[in-house]
């Protein structure tokens, strides 16, 4: 194979989508399945998210939450149960009539959500205050058809996602719980993805519709759209009424309960890569990274070659103790150069080199994926590369920060948001609350509000659009 | 709620499956979901799948197994491509026809098995010698229509389980895998389930369709029933060659590549509720415990309260430091009896009771659950629970082993075999070898071959039904 077959053919700049699909299969994460709309995960992509709901599995536990397993077929007659929050749904919902040559009676509607599903069992589970909160989290997939070009990790019609569900006796306790979750979201992203995000409220059109508002966490793309990375919902008792979430209070009496749902997907790791990919390919922050290190062993003759494994053993023995995550590329008959490039699509953020020369140096070099800086390092200061795999962490941060306020401006006037609107970004501009001039933005400019931060309510300038008195200052962005 | 309400109603000598059904329920581990056929697990229920997970990943990664995701959704022509595969499924396929309003050209079926997906894929994936072997596992569930009665874990439309699926350039490494495979499953359902497993072979009329050969894991159950535990397959080349599984060898030509898959799922625990449940109801093993200790504080007034809470607090911080899953029954208002069967109906392995006296006497009071003995163990010996529970696991397993050797036979003649299958149990007998016989004795004893031992092929003796000379001595019985 030629490098330009293995490698990465269009920079990030010049075609951005191109380039996001073709890092997506040639670091081998994902690949499309036979049914349009689906894709496959393989070992490195999962991985990733292995990681991710290990850190998430450990930060829910702590706050009380348990996972649980429910079923994938929901009866159409539950689904419609909540009629607003099944109209969302309805154009995107796979159905099973027939098992075997048998037609099902009611049909089967593959989950596009769970609320209807697990609220009907929560009705029979809680009877009294003892049995408050539940807090109950389910790692599955949802299904959704996707009539547009599938996108692996950001469109495809099943999703790898968790979906939390909880109940509580106060609104004021869910409301909390609705927070909490944001809060670890928005930690989890970036201190694991080192993606910045900004979180706050959805506007009522674009909140989920079941739900009394939506809390969200929105970051900016390379690209300059927003994409929606999680959202927490307060459902208040719009699910409890129709579902008879029902609880009897220390004094006996009978509410109906309070609720929460909330989820974050795959796409997670969609973001990850759009937002630290470069024109050799991925870049993983090390703290998800499948591999955090990789040893490319380099000798000409089989004297040199044994001196050489010997060391490499020792380091990766050594690293290993250190519970790093490092794979030794021995394979025969491939150049140095061609796994250093091989190494570089797959994003892993730390290569170590070392051939007879770097043995009689003491020291090894070492190459890092983000930089794509080379430095040598003496075989002492190995116990090192923990904390220089955290500073790599740290930086992707950084840097990412700074794309991403580089991404964001605000703008009092409209012709200004109309024509910033086509470079992409985060536009903070001030709005007047109502549904109108919501809309009308949107068809003029094609930008939503992804979000109205917590701390921009009550504004007292003028609407960008009709030059009333606002009342927050949302951020708009055209989104993914 | 009166007592009778809470626990279970039956015995499990009396009726076993009622006895069964009321502790999967009653202990919270499962329900039914509202779609027949379908459960929900509730989160100690989901935590022992969890704990069974957790075990294999890091035994699967030791032997370079990882884990992948594939979608629940296989165009019907995809899946009929190996036909006496595609055969076995037809009649307990879910059929997907529309999405949305539209209906899907190629139907879709969820998944009853992922082999035709899965290699559809590593067909494109792999390509030279270097990419093999190729071992991929996936955790996901499985949907079969189930037209009987829904026997939660046991009998369900769609279930957990895991999948592998690996590729290799020869025979003898694929038949290794399959080997290495059903060690993995042996030694894990026994030290952490604590039950025992005989492990052999399939007969040619039960392994699965599209296997050459199929190895297997079975157990016999409290009522006489054998149950298959998990099993693993040797797929020679039926499906590389449907479905272009390739490689190119050291010397550039392309040969078939050598397959094995391999599962099991969620039945280990209904495995596990029958074995070691008993009239009071669930009986877990330690290691696999949501909880594995509870702590029920006993007082009668509020100074008596408090220093006992204390040491409470003491006891609590110390095995949590040693890593025992422990939780404190600190709720008001419910009687110590009460809380006894209640953590009782949950199997929680150790009981610690702590009141007023134990304090003057320094000690507590350990019930252990699987034997209901009590017994008092000194404050200075608190040190030695993480060994108790060790002892407890040890017991559970000698004390299942007893009970499937005592439901083991030799039989060799025909009428007392017809007899003996009446009571159950696992039965070894000479077979020649062929299907009539195979067939005519599950016809008129409803016992199939479980099994055929690896030690027992070529066997001397005479074959049960035919008298003609035998090839094996399998284990027959009536199954699950």
């Amino acid at each position: 194979m030629s490098k330009e077959e293995v490698g990465i053919t269009v920079t990030k700049n010049e075609d951005f989508s191109e380039w996001y699909t073709q890092v997506v299969l040639k670091a081998k994460l994902a690949d499309y399945a036979p049914v349009k709309g689906l894709i496959v995960l393989r070992p490195d992509g999962y991985s990733i998210w292995e990681s991710l709901r290990s850190t998430f599995d450990s930060k829910f536990s702590k706050n009380g939450i348990r996972n649980g397993f429910l079923p994938i077929l929901i009866p159409e007659s539950l689904l419609g149960k909540e009629q607003k929050h099944f109209a969302g749904f309805n154009p995107e919902v796979f159905w099973v009539t027939h098992s075997g040559t048998n037609e099902v009676g009611d049909r089967l509607a593959l989950r596009p959500t769970s609320e209807t599903l697990a609220y009907t069992l929560y009705s029979k589970w809680i009877q009294s205050w003892r049995d408050l909160p539940l807090k109950i989290n389910f790692w599955n997939t949802a299904l959704r058809a996707e009539i547009k070009a599938t996108k692996p990790f950001l469109r495809t019609s099943e999703f790898l996602w968790q979906e939390g569900h909880t109940v509580h006796t106060t609104q004021e306790e869910a409301e909390k719980e609705v927070m909490k979750i944001l809060e670890i979201y928005k930690n989890t992203v970036e201190e694991e993805l080192a993606i910045p995000v900004i979180t706050g409220k959805k506007s009522e059109k674009e909140k989920f519709v079941g739900a009394v508002y939506t809390t969200t966490m929105e970051s900016i793309m390379p690209d300059g759209k927003a994409l929606q990375m999680g959202t927490s919902h307060f459902l208040g008792q719009n699910f409890s009424k129709p579902f008879e979430v029902k609880f009897a209070d220390k004094d006996n009496v009978e509410h109906f309960a309070w609720q929460t749902s909330w989820g974050v997907s795959w796409r997670l790791i969609g973001a990850m890569i759009m937002v630290h990919g470069d024109d050799k390919g991925l870049v993983l922050p090390p703290k998800v990274a499948p591999t955090q290190v990789v040893i490319v062993p380099i000798y000409k003759n089989d004297e040199g070659k044994e001196k050489v494994f010997e060391k490499v053993q020792e380091i990766k023995s050594n690293l290993e103790l250190q519970e790093i995550r490092i794979h030794v590329d021995d394979r025969e008959g491939l150049s140095p150069g061609f796994k250093f490039n091989d190494w570089e699509l797959k994003g892993v953020p730390l290569r170590i080199e070392i051939g007879p020369k770097d043995i009689e140096k003491e020291s090894i070099v070492i190459a890092k994926r983000h930089t794509r800086e080379k430095s040598s390092l003496n075989f002492s200061k190995i116990e090192k590369i923990p904390s220089i795999l955290d500073e790599i962490q740290d930086e992707m941060f950084k840097s990412a920060k700074i794309q991403s306020m580089q991404n964001t401006i605000e703008i009092a006037d409209y012709s200004d948001f109309k024509s910033k609107i086509e470079k992409g970004g985060f536009i903070n501009s001030p709005w007047c609350g109502k549904l109108e001039c919501e809309e009308k933005i949107k068809e003029e400019t094609g930008a939503d509000i992804r979000l109205i931060p917590f701390d921009s309510e009550n504004s007292d300038k003028k609407c960008i659009y009709c030059q009333q008195q606002s009342v927050s200052v949302p951020i708009f962005a055209r989104g993914y």
